[in-house]
């Protein structure tokens, strides 16, 4: 079983952690993992979160200045996750804000492509207001993403 | 959404790594995590594999000997793993071998609720041999077990 490469540590450099606008329990406790693990490894650490913006169930009865306004409110929250990282003394935080069809695709088609994590952590109950899909993000992603996936309670 | 706990590092303090007997690129991985996390933070790692043993299809044509046999490569696989990690200088690393039904329903009704982790290292691809249910353990715990989880890639 064991080949030599067994004895290389194995450290992630980029971490992309993911944010709602709920305040839960796992959405802070995932903050503090990627803010640790940023610290103590010298990471690079993305703070995304996404705007489903084709809902037109959800939509059609918003006006442009509502939209506007959801908008604000999303780039807001992660602007406060980076800020809160950046007073934590990190260097490298990048405020990553999307919108697009559903949440699990924008992350593994736009957000992962572009933003190239060797990580992702997620707070197990992150879901996402007005996703189409329900229930927490993480474990979906844990499944399906090309990259390691940390879901933390 | 800041709370002052916002600041607090989170550390995991007993990691538990799930092994099987493959060897595959993602089981490689896990180690890799598991071991730098171990060496980084002064953890307690447990490893931990598990022998399905009432697949009466796969086991009713097994004589006691042969299942003795079996139960003696699942230990030698964790035996390994855990020699290797003591080669890498960890001083707290436990062997774990459990036997049971479904190993899922292994893990978190038996080794979870013992060993107590607070984090659980899962490699993508690690599946159990004979497994009832088919598929990698890792996004399945990731959904249902009561501690973190992170699936390496």
């Amino acid at each position: 079983m064991p080949s030599s490469k067994m004895n290389d540590p194995l450290v992630y450099r980029r971490v992309l952690l993911t944010v709602d606008e709920d305040d839960n329990t796992s959405s802070e406790r995932a903050f503090r993992y990627a803010t640790t693990l940023a610290r103590d490894y010298d990471v690079t650490l993305g703070i995304v979160s996404v705007m489903e913006n084709d809902d037109i169930n959800i939509f059609d009865s918003l006006t442009p200045s509502k939209i506007q306004e959801k908008r604000d409110h999303v780039k807001q929250v992660v602007q406060d996750y980076v800020k809160l990282a950046e007073q934590l003394g990190l260097k490298k935080v990048e405020a990553l804000v999307y919108e697009g069809g559903d949440v699990d695709d924008v992350i593994l088609e736009k957000v992962i492509p572009e933003f190239e994590p060797d990580l992702l952590v997620t707070g197990a109950d992150t879901e996402f207001a007005h996703s189409k899909i329900s229930g927490a993000i993480g474990p979906r992603l844990a499944k399906k993403a090309p990259v390691s996936v940390i879901v933390v309670r």
